[in-house]
């Protein structure tokens, strides 16, 4: 009876809540262009004060200030709460100024939330004012919160390390952790992702300085290559011995060591996936936009095609550049460098640092001692079962909404919340709200306020969150 | 004593020739940018109607007009004369503004004149200065003489076969055919190339689009590699079987084909060069700037480095481009597109468009039949000997002048002249002025008005201009 109550404030204050999202919206938070970082910061600390956390502080890290917070309600069980506040570069074709925090239709839905950063910013507010509902009935939280809000998720993440370092004297007496989000589809499905992979990113260099052949401190030009080694050509070997796009395997030696077969429960989410989705994979991949993708690798569908999606790890080239980058250039040179950057998503299975060790032998054996390697990222994969306290918790709000989700085992893609799971062991639930945010990578980006019976607006993102919290508090028992 | 009239005449007009080229530089005509190039034609036209050229006219090409102009002297004998009036870009560093043609101090030299395109725009006028001091002395030319001057070098001759074309019923009677241009090194040094090597240049691209696998009009997120095909990685494959940067060979089938050994001549001189410059090579090496090269591929050096200079083909990688070309992305995508140009240096035994379907083939046969192949240009090779009328007319000017020149069998790059051979039968001699005007790819290009003794002058500039055209009129008599 008292989260019916719970409910009831969140309906009957809908105007103030969207205000406060509107509020924390217009405040520019872009780490990529370092533009507003302090004033949002500043702005976030003002809310965790506002809902009563006696300890708040900002939390300087070498780059942008992150925020941390304590809610010590005095209760038996502590989750910790990640977030990140800053957001994508603007960029064009905006039908709404992307501060305004304009609230208008989009069909199908009747108010929805414009702006740049509705999606982690705007639903992150949802998650606050339900806990502010909750205090507002019961005068407390049912569990104590520790909030962990970043402002360089756009950056890297470098800095959570860190932070858990800082703030490990509260954080190892978490039992749980969770990221608050909206996570319906466009068409209200709900996608529960059972954890990530980890992350290694790499910038591989070919130099004629660090090579010791071929032009260094400047390209010299093309006529001359008869008698000057080539960097980029070496480059383009080394590799070509570390993958091979037929077989789509890692060709570097023991890559793959220690990778898990699935689980039996990773097998019946698969087939679950599978049943539901054959024949219409595209629609559900994470990652692919509409049309992108006709045909997948091998042929792949169904089963083994969201097998191979989950348990494989990549080795993925997403830059490469030498030389002039233009299109149909007519300049002439040799260049003296070659750049490459690699993304590996790792299984939980495999250690970033170790594959990254193992590449780095794989390039010496061949006789590329000089390739330069720069690790730009390296962050561990996170897991979680159906059967952790806190999967189940999350899971039985979807039941007590009937709904019934998409479980993956996981996502293919990664964040910072690895470092949550090897630094501190916790177990870390991803987005569980009742609501739907467009992409952060577009113009136009947008939080639904008013659902359509399918979608949940801000009223039940709300309730959702606060159905999660109770039902987080009371577990095993019923809420 | 006619010549020595003419040699006085240029010495005493210099301030009036020293005008007409900075007139002339003062013009931009930057063909990459479309600046000044119908105002730099126009001036180029009324100069060849002010030496009297009857048949003088703007020449249409689909980009930039060119300038064709024929002076009928009357004579026995025709040089066809190729000249460029555009001009690379600007650029940034410059100490004296680029247009405003100073004449300023430049140590060794108390003169240089300062100005983008010095180089060949400035030396063109030099050598128009020397054909009206001809004609001032003697009424006439001894020589007819036959102007193709063309505004696209700098985006790659394109219609310099359709402007070959277009005069042929007056090309097809020139006898021969010269570049003016100042042929001396900073230090006084002759140089003269015998020809040049063709330019094949292709851009290579891999993609979902071309392969019907993989991401198409756009990337996908790098996380759903394990299920999509990539383009990129396919690229680096394709290209690893191109080429060996361990043995430096092209490794498509046949490409070697039709390659001739070095004749006596051209043994002859390189074992000239060796001996000049044994232990000194990157000194001379055309293409590379100081200190950017401190080793030769396998060590080579002397007779064996110029040897491969000269006469291997190449395949250079200039430009790799995938995803997101700036440094440390943290950008992650799997890209829809991959592409890389690489240009080919070719002897004249080796036809670039023969070359160009020996790569099709390999591809093809190793299943890359999807990878396109763009060329952005194809020019031949031209070679002259040194018992050809007009190189010897060159030759005996430098004696003449107590010079004695660096001859190469060939010039490692590459320009128009080719077609000049291919399409007309023309043997083509190139720069053999006396003078020296500094790179066109840098800041403050100048060209030396002042000589220090070694390097000469724009008198002797013109005056070794003057030379030339007697010389090639007598020929084979004396002059």
């Amino acid at each position: 009876m008292t989260r019916q109550a719970v409910h009831d404030h969140v309906a009957n204050n809908q105007a103030q809540h969207l205000e406060q999202a509107r509020r924390f919206m217009a405040q520019p938070s872009v780490s990529q262009e370092g533009q507003g970082m302090e004033e949002c910061a500043a702005l976030l600390l003002k809310y965790y004060r506002d809902l009563g956390c006696r300890e708040a502080e900002l939390a300087e890290t070498p780059v942008f200030p992150a925020v941390w917070a304590y809610y010590d309600a005095g209760a038996p069980k502590t989750l910790a709460v990640y977030s990140y506040f800053d957001t994508n570069v603007v960029g064009e074709g905006w039908d709404h100024p992307p501060y305004d925090a304009v609230v208008a239709p989009r069909p199908p839905f009747n108010k929805v939330l414009y702006g740049r950063g509705a999606g982690n910013k705007g639903a992150f507010i949802a998650f606050l004012n339900a806990l502010s509902s909750i205090k507002a009935v019961e005068g407390n939280l049912p569990v104590n919160l520790m909030f962990v809000s970043e402002g360089e998720e756009f950056v890297g993440s470098d800095h959570i390390p860190l932070l858990i370092d800082r703030y490990r004297h509260h954080l190892s007496k978490a039992d749980d952790a969770i990221v608050a989000g909206a996570c319906q589809t466009a068409t209200g499905d709900v996608t529960l992702f059972l954890g990530n992979k980890g992350n290694l990113h790499i910038e591989y260099e070919c130099s004629g300085e660090r090579w010791g052949q071929g032009p260094s401190g400047g390209p010299v030009h093309s006529s001359a290559q008869p008698v000057v080694d080539h960097p980029v050509w070496r480059l383009v070997n080394a590799l070509a011995t570390l993958y091979d796009p037929v077989s789509n395997r890692v060709l570097v030696d023991g890559f793959y060591d220690g990778l898990l077969e699935p689980t039996a429960e990773d097998l019946e989410l698969i087939d679950a996936l599978a049943q539901r989705y054959e024949g219409n994979e595209a629609s559900v991949l994470p990652g692919l936009a509409p049309g992108k993708v006709d045909r997948f690798i091998d042929g792949l569908s169904g089963r083994d095609l969201f097998l191979r999606y989950c348990f494989q790890p990549t080795m993925n080239i997403n830059g490469l550049r030498a030389g002039y980058t233009g299109p149909g250039t007519l300049l002439w040179t040799l260049p003296n460098a070659a750049y490459c950057t690699i993304d590996h998503r790792l299984p939980p299975d495999l250690d970033p640092n170790v594959c990254r060790q193992k590449i780095r032998d794989h390039l010496d054996r061949h006789g590329y001692e000089d390739v330069g390697m720069k690790v730009l990222m390296a962050v561990p994969a996170q897991k979680l079962s159906v059967t952790d306290d806190v999967a189940r918790a999350g899971l039985r709000v979807f039941d007590s909404w009937n709904v019934k989700p998409t479980v993956w085992p996981r996502r293919g893609a990664s964040g910072p919340m690895g470092f949550f799971s090897q630094m501190l062991g916790l177990k870390l639930l991803g987005a569980t709200g009742i609501g739907y945010a467009s992409g952060h990578s577009a113009p136009n980006e947008f939080l639904v306020i008013e659902g359509d019976g399918k979608v949940g607006g801000l009223v039940e993102l709300e309730q959702s969150f606060v159905d999660l919290i109770y039902s987080y508090a009371a577990y095993p028992n019923d809420y």
